[in-house]
């Protein structure tokens, strides 16, 4: 397979938008993206278009990419519309990669897009629902109840599937906890870490820093997960914009490379095969020839404050059990050994769920080329995304690993 | 890139089933698939998943791929959602053929499924207005009315948007009809001999027999087009699995190769661009290093009678205008110079949208390896597929073309 280079990248700001649609989002990625790289929108060969929820949140199904891209002028090119629920669009990323790579095409276009918030219906929670076995949906959540809602009967968050994930988070925490002797402490420093980069990001949903003592006091979600440990609502587009090396050359000066793609989906028997980041990372580095030890700057899907802390230990940063200890030691912050979601991360740039994929690219990209401005990393010369999507059966369905390259 | 091989493929009968869902319809077709290529569950690297309206029909969006395939103990591997609308599945089966092709897989496995009939609920018509713009939606029913029902103020369709297809179809016929004096009855002899073909074969969902005179006094559905002339309602399941050329030598002395595999979306250009058939073809054909009348067997995206007409002079059967004429030479039965639909093809086979481009490949890899029983061509060494998706002002959103050859 060919090398591939991310010429271009851009994005929307993540936010609640009152009077912006998907094609407006759209447009203001792609042509962001387009900007970067010193193209017009007719040089792309192919296109993936990444989103969750567009059917749920708009009746929009089966041919998104067309009715976005269209809008904005780009036609008759392959359109191909991918869905793995919050990774969507890393999975767009993989297929505008291999398009590239194979040699069918020479510039590949990747977006991802959301829409979650209307202003006649606020933030759409049914559609969290979709990112599970639907026929499961109850059996799910009544398994996924903290002991003490149990005991009471208490309905844990009936009705709001959003809920669902968060409770999912939740009990993963909790286990953390008892096995590890991890504090909710320490999951909250990684909350006000991401916060104090989101601070430091303008395409950032939250740009506002919080104390410590400001998220273990926030409202509680799902104990131990406060509000401020949550990933909001939010809506946004984000694009990329890959080419083969041959290609990239009369366009940049300033490659990012992709060293490794890997997707893979959840499995029956977690216990021996390892969590889906593990594996897709393990995946990832093989392709790379890498190891942890290489990376310099890293994205991961913390949906919540608690699973960052767990992915620090199925990516590599540390042995299991040690996550808080590399909480406490501020590895992960700006200017730490190996800085971790310098963008604020889900919790504070903000998670409209089939941008996020790209967003994550986006970020590295940014950092890797030495963009990032006021969070800037010193002189990263590897960065990592991990993008997960959905569940079935208490795992991940989807999750990818990039590995990017300066 | 490499050589890829199609090694196996199955699918289920197409129907309407009151009581079988995504999960056991997908199990059915893979199954026959893993078993028709003489491996196991097991085998298969990379799996790719079209669905057309399952975040409609069941509210199953976002993970498709993995609910369907994990019922089935098909876990772990990369899983890709895809829609195209009525294209998701032949877009499934390039990135199947991508991913082998580029090196990346050495086994892939591409399924189409469907569920658009319920017990509860019948028909499931509303899920046709996610194929287009709904923004647009109206706009284009309006547009549409043939002129003896805007004159009359008639409402056509009103509410079902599964007749704005029908009455796109329609528009097109009666445009067809006035230039080139194409009659009704050269469109009726495409139903009957669509007919004849599904009697032969017993996936098909409506396996009788009519008379031209039964086909014109079916009742009308949007002037010229009958009822029989239209494609029905169904629910299915098809699935193919892809190899490397090394790979595919272990498990088959039967290899159907992938020489061409092209995916166009429609274009603001239609005049000077051609039809996204024929760009679609043209990549095809210029991949696989030949023309039209290397075809020995095609199976087109026939939702309507005067489509497959149509179609006929956009994929370079006969000059415009001639399509009738081919018609009443029997070019296009069984038999004829170039059969065409020879599984009974949307009219007779059915048409569960998001099934219906696998299906096609499993008709031409039946064929080339002369399995095909009693509707089998003589001896065919390369076939094709068409197979159209969506709408984005008034043309295809996504057409694939795929050219496979013993």
């Amino acid at each position: 397979m060919r090398d591939v280079v991310v010429v271009g990248a851009g994005m929307t700001r993540f936010a609640k938008y009152k009077d912006r649609g998907l094609k407006d989002l759209t447009s203001e990625a792609v042509t962001a993206a387009l900007d970067s790289a010193g193209i017009d929108k007719n040089v792309p060969q192919v296109a993936i278009v990444g989103n969750a929820a567009a059917g749920l949140s708009t009746g929009q199904e089966c041919i998104r990419a067309q009715v976005v891209l269209r809008e904005m002028g780009i036609d008759k090119i392959p359109m191909v519309n991918t869905e793995n629920a919050c990774a969507s669009s890393s999975t767009a990323f993989q297929l505008a990669w291999l398009y590239v790579a194979s040699g069918m095409y020479d510039v590949a276009l990747a977006v991802g897009v959301e829409k979650m918030y209307s202003a006649e219906r606020g933030a759409n929670m049914g559609l969290f629902g979709a990112g599970v076995d639907v026929e499961q949906l109850r059996e799910i959540m009544e398994q996924l109840k903290p002991p003490s809602e149990k005991k009471a009967g208490v309905e844990s968050g009936a009705g709001k599937s959003r809920s669902l994930f968060m409770d999912i988070y939740a009990s993963g925490a909790r286990a953390h906890m008892e096995k590890y002797g991890t504090t909710k402490e320490q999951f909250a420093k990684i909350s006000v870490k991401s916060h104090v980069n989101g601070s430091l990001n303008p395409h950032a949903q939250y740009q506002d820093r919080y104390t410590l003592e400001e998220v273990l006091a926030s409202p509680m979600i799902s104990e131990p997960l406060t509000r401020l440990m949550c990933s909001p609502i939010g809506d946004g587009a984000a694009a990329a914009i890959l080419m083969s090396e041959e290609k990239a050359k009369q366009f940049t000066t300033k490659p990012v490379w992709v060293r490794g793609s890997a997707l893979v989906s959840g499995s029956d028997h977690r216990a021996e095969d390892g969590s889906t980041s593990s594996r897709a990372a393990a995946r990832a580095f093989e392709m790379a020839g890498m190891t942890p030890r290489d990376i310099n700057v890293m994205e991961v899907h913390d949906a919540t404050a608690p699973a960052e802390l767990l992915l620090y230990e199925d990516l590599g940063l540390c042995a299991e059990g040690e996550g808080g200890r590399l909480v406490d030691e501020g590895v992960t912050e700006i200017g730490g050994r190996l800085p971790v979601n310098t963008s604020g991360g889900l919790l504070a740039k903000g998670h409209p769920v089939g941008a996020t994929g790209v967003a994550q690219i986006y970020e590295i990209w940014l950092q890797l080329r030495g963009e990032a401005g006021a969070r800037q990393v010193a002189d990263p010369k590897v960065g990592m995304t991990e993008n997960g999507g959905g569940m079935v059966r208490g795992e991940a369905a989807a999750t990818t690993v990039h590995i990017l390259a300066s």
